[in-house]
């Protein structure tokens, strides 16, 4: 019903664009075109949640000129809003101001409204939001012995009639709390709804007295070390705080077999395995809502993450199937449930979702890495990579995608290697030999300096180099094969020993030592055997699924996960980690399944997107592809035997070695923060 | 895409008929009908549950001549099952037999497969059976690392493939025993869907390994006084067991008004009564599945009516709005929920309903009572009354229903009257009185001679005389009214003691001496007026709402509980209890409650039906009408001095009074049965 002469309307920052008629309420407009905006109170503006800002000036690009007279003067209800509570200069509620003229109008995108909450640097990413959860405030008739239809009755009735939501299905325990909330509030409350899709039948899950002006969630990731979880405002999109722990199961097995060992040898070990996962979670729920002073009471919506073998445990389910072939899940798709069925201390009425399983190996942790990264949403050929105890390989574009789960072992970790160690003060983070003299650079967890450069020697007395972390494990090798130390085969050229004495013999093999201290820390013949095997179980696995589409380069390559965050991307190359690709394509994007499950928390759009997605990637079981024995021998070669190394020895250009403090392009660790030894 | 030289296959006892093809299958061409034929194995041939019966000979009137060559011969499937199990001579299996030509055939309605079993007397009628509950066998893939899917969405796809139930939602606590279900039944399993309706989404409950040919549900009335469960097949549609209890939460006081101040005078006083009344279902569950060996897991649905304050009670809602104006219901609509919820000990899955309330007063058991008799299903005027210590009372056509409560006070179950006891042996139960010589003559519970008889002396010294009864109190009132020893206004003829020395002084008043045994039995004045105010207004409530409809009269009466089955409508319409009515129309319709209750249960038709009904209920509050006062009054005298009264007294023909041993077309109580107290 609009003209060519109506208003022409561009919201920022979405771009999205249409015509109205004058008098057109702005959050009308904002919704015919699909922008999300928030409203708790109905259009009542009482809520605040719907502040938009005009933006003055000529936008010359869109043919708009905008100004603060193409809107509608400040009404009534701002102006009582403004009285109550703060309306920034120059802020307006989209409810209540209507359009005049051309306007160009910006969503804020974090609006927080109740001052107590901190507001916490969030990645920086912008998730469009579409929760699951509405919080939709009402007034409600009073009872009427003429029609005595009940309390919850005219309840619903009042919701459907204000906010659209036919055939509301109300939680059980509400049932005997609502008559209290609605007396409290005077017969006008705010009703939480919840809806398993966008045409699912919606639940009223919560009910608060008079106007709630928030609610939150919860996004968590967890690993089979630790656990990651965060509080995120609904009603804002804002990470409000975050909280991490190691996972307690470690005590009943480091890896997730020896957990699902612990299972088959141990009845009720499954059992003892989710109460202390489930405990833990409500310790970091805990910790979110004190550090910003949020009730328990006000989480409505939880979205969890991790492999199948945390999927299951946490869910209550015996791993036992999953502890070998066929390694059956019990179930691979999503989960939602309550969050009072997993004795989360949330809102009675609180949602749970999981994300699906991409198979027995491949677990929600991965679908949310995939979610984040979005291989299937491209054209061209991302590579995403998860390494753990295990790494889980997801590669592909929209056209085609394939996963699989490739048994790394635990080397990338540090823990098969003679003097591997967590990532922590003391531990070797980067490594430089120069293949001349074979006389190594090393820099510490929390020594500022290189090894060669001035201060480094009374900090390191005073700290001690006690071992060498995951990425410096990649490093020392690589850089030992630069140097010509280690043959293309793998193996420390004895010859060597006789032009540097860090080269000496152990027995029929030699050794490299790379540190000379109070302890010495010497790479073994052995440690380069388990980074060999390591990185060729990688490197078969992406060759696999390159195969499967095949493809013989790809476009770009995401590593997720801590591993990712602190190796430097050119070494994972020249060791042969990871396939010929432009360097600037290779990123780290840290923790991708927390973030994966953050998206799908924020905007159920993202569940569904994910829930199609997995049924479409398709899944390769390295065990049972005669190729991954043959890629994995041709891997074990340094850097591989196979295409397209040839090409990569002289695509990599690494940066002049001469300069220590150069570390442009190389990620900086955070000082003491663990790395490199998230196992999934 | 069928013609009419197609075979016609009547189905009987629904009558249903049609044209098929040949070599359509049976159970198929019965589908197409809407003719309800079980089935769990899924045309398998292996539940047995289709079977049928083809009737020979010359069905003259539909133009039928079916024989047995009209349809398929005996195929593998039913010679296996014949093997196997029996099937009885004639038998067919309808997912077996195709029709090869024009067939009349029986689907017996209420077949029994297993053996242990023991069908109990049913009350005759036959309930249409599509319950919300189906039992559905499949052969589910096994697991195949090709295929990652889990076991339970693998279960999922079978289920969807072979029963054509999409989006199937599987209940949590499923999840943690799939597996082993899976493995137990060797791939082969039972599932329970259920759904809340016919467009519901359905929802996986349960999981039987192999095939689960049973599945049980409740029919449970909670009274204030009593409370009466009933064991159903939900496959066979049979009443295999019934249990009942007095209802603990007497002790927390007598009648409904009385346990709602306990609630407002004790803080939790709600949790106890609540969790004393879903004890004693328990304990009744406990009864009836240890009678029929049916174990507390195959009971998968449960459906419970009662009045709006144990409606409330029993769902853990606190009662305390339902003690004053304007008696709001905490929720008026039905529940649909987890039996799982209500801590009732039978399948974690098992599916809870309970009706919907038609008011503050009128409640889910009046809504069940609708629903078995069903006014809005006809075009003539039906009277429903329940009575207890309010009387339910419903009327009205498919066009205009009304519902109102009439607060008659207990006197109708003898807790006002000098004499009146509970219904047990030695409660005098019949009275009849010699209007010549004003002598009585009664008959006792658990004697079976009149008063006047042989053998009568003997047995009431042994059980002794000790009181009248519900039903006898109607009586000896109206009797006394018919003899003339009541005036029309309710006044003791004083005068009468000249005549007889029965009628004695006390006080200012005069008494009736009915009994003079251990105990004298004497009808006090003040009896009489109790009786009186109860009569009075349960008769302006019944009047009230012929008003509303502007009917002077009814076309039938339905008495609805124990009051109901053991008083003579006769001496009710004497007295004017109820208004003029065709006598053969007015009949006791007995636990009219729970026999509304069993419909939901065997048919979510039924449940759709309530609820629709009970919002097109016009309720009225007598509390509010005018009228009302006006009725009482006048419904004081006796009979009433309201329409339609002036025509009654030549209506109503007693049967002759001679012979006390005719008890023609008088309901005959089983001994020691509580009756006349069913206080709601």
């Amino acid at each position: 019903m609009t003209n060519q002469t109506d208003p022409l309307v561009l919201f920022m920052p979405s771009g999205k664009r249409g015509r109205f008629p004058k008098g057109t309420q702005v959050i009308d407009a904002a919704r015919d075109l699909g922008v999300y905006v928030e409203s708790v109170c109905g259009g009542r503006g009482i809520c605040g949640r719907c502040q938009c800002e005009v933006q003055e000036g000529n936008f010359a690009k869109h043919g708009i000129t905008s100004s603060n007279d193409h809107i509608s003067p400040l009404g009534e209800k701002e102006k009582f809003y403004a009285s109550k509570r703060e309306l920034k200069e120059g802020r307006r509620l989209s409810c209540s101001a209507s359009i005049e003229g051309d306007l160009v109008i910006d969503i804020p995108q974090e609006l927080q409204i109740n001052a107590q909450v901190v507001r916490k640097a969030d990645d920086g990413r912008h998730i469009d939001r579409n929760p699951a959860i509405q919080m939709c405030y009402v007034e409600v008739e009073e009872p009427d012995m003429h029609k005595p239809l009940g309390d919850i009755d005219r309840l619903l009735q009042a919701i459907t009639k204000e906010w659209g939501f036919e055939d509301i299905k109300i939680d059980f325990s509400l049932l005997q709390t609502v008559q209290k909330t609605l007396r409290k509030g005077k017969w006008k409350v705010t009703a939480a709804i919840h809806r398993e899709s966008e045409t699912a039948r919606p639940h009223l899950i919560a009910i608060y007295p008079d106007l709630k002006n928030e609610a939150y969630g919860v996004a968590c990731d967890i690993g089979s070390t630790t656990i990651a979880l965060h509080l995120v405002s609904l009603l804002s999109g804002a990470t409000i705080a975050s909280s991490g722990t190691s996972n307690p199961q470690i005590r009943f097995g480091e890896d997730l077999m020896s957990r699902v060992s612990y299972v088959m040898m141990n009845p009720d070990g499954d059992k003892a395995m989710t109460n202390a996962v489930r405990e833990s979670i409500n310790e970091l729920i805990g910790n979110v809502c004190k550090e910003s002073k949020v009730s328990r009471e006000d989480i409505l919506d939880l979205v969890f993450v991790g492999n199948p073998v945390m999927h299951h445990l946490f869910l209550g389910i015996d791993p036992t199937e999953l502890g070998g072939a066929p390694f059956a899940l019990a179930v691979s798709g999503p989960i939602d449930t309550y969050a009072s069925e997993l004795d989360l201390q949330v809102n009675q009425g609180a949602r749970l979702y999981m994300l699906p399983c991409i198979a027995g190996h491949v677990g929600a942790d991965a679908a949310a890495v995939t979610l984040c990264e979005g291989p299937h949403r491209q054209d061209k050929q991302m590579l995403v990579v998860d390494v753990g105890t295990n790494a889980e390989i997801v590669l592909g574009n929209r056209k085609r995608t394939v996963a699989a789960s490739s048994p790394t072992g635990p080397a990338f970790e540090g823990a098969e290697i003679s003097c591997g160690q967590r990532a922590a003060p003391g531990a070797i983070e980067r490594v430089r030999i120069n293949p001349e003299t074979l006389e190594p650079r090393v820099r510490v967890i929390g020594i500022e300096p290189w090894s060669n450069e001035d201060g480094f020697e009374a900090l390191a007395t005073k700290i001690g180099v006690t071992g060498l972390c995951g990425s410096a494990i990649i490093e020392v090798v690589a850089e030992m094969y630069l140097a010509g130390i280690i043959t293309e085969d793998g193996v420390i050229n004895g010859d060597l020993a006789q032009k540097s004495d860090r080269i000496i013999q152990e027995g029929r093999t030699f050794s490299y030592i790379l540190w000379r201290g109070k302890q010495q820390l010497a790479i073994t013949q052995n440690d380069v055997r388990a980074i060999q095997l390591a990185k060729a179980a990688l490197y078969a696995g992406i060759k696999l699924l390159m195969d499967k589409l095949e493809i013989s380069e790809v476009d770009s390559i995401s590593f997720a996960g801590a591993f990712g965050t602190f190796i430097d991307p050119k070494y994972a190359m020249v060791l042969g980690l990871i396939p010929d690709c432009d360097l600037k394509k290779v990123k780290a994007v840290g923790n991708a399944a927390g973030y994966g499950a953050k998206m799908a928390l924020l905007n159920q759009d993202y569940r569904r997107e994910i829930e199609v997605v997995v049924t479409k990637i398709e899944k390769i079981e390295t065990a049972l592809e005669p190729d991954f024995q043959k890629h994995f021998v041709n891997a074990m070669a340094m850097p591989n035997k196979v295409e397209p190394f040839p090409k990569l020895a002289t695509q990599v250009k690494l940066p002049p070695r001469q300069d220590p403090s150069n570390s442009a392009g190389v990620p900086k660790r955070r000082g003491g923060r663990s790395g490199g030894r998230r196992a999934r």
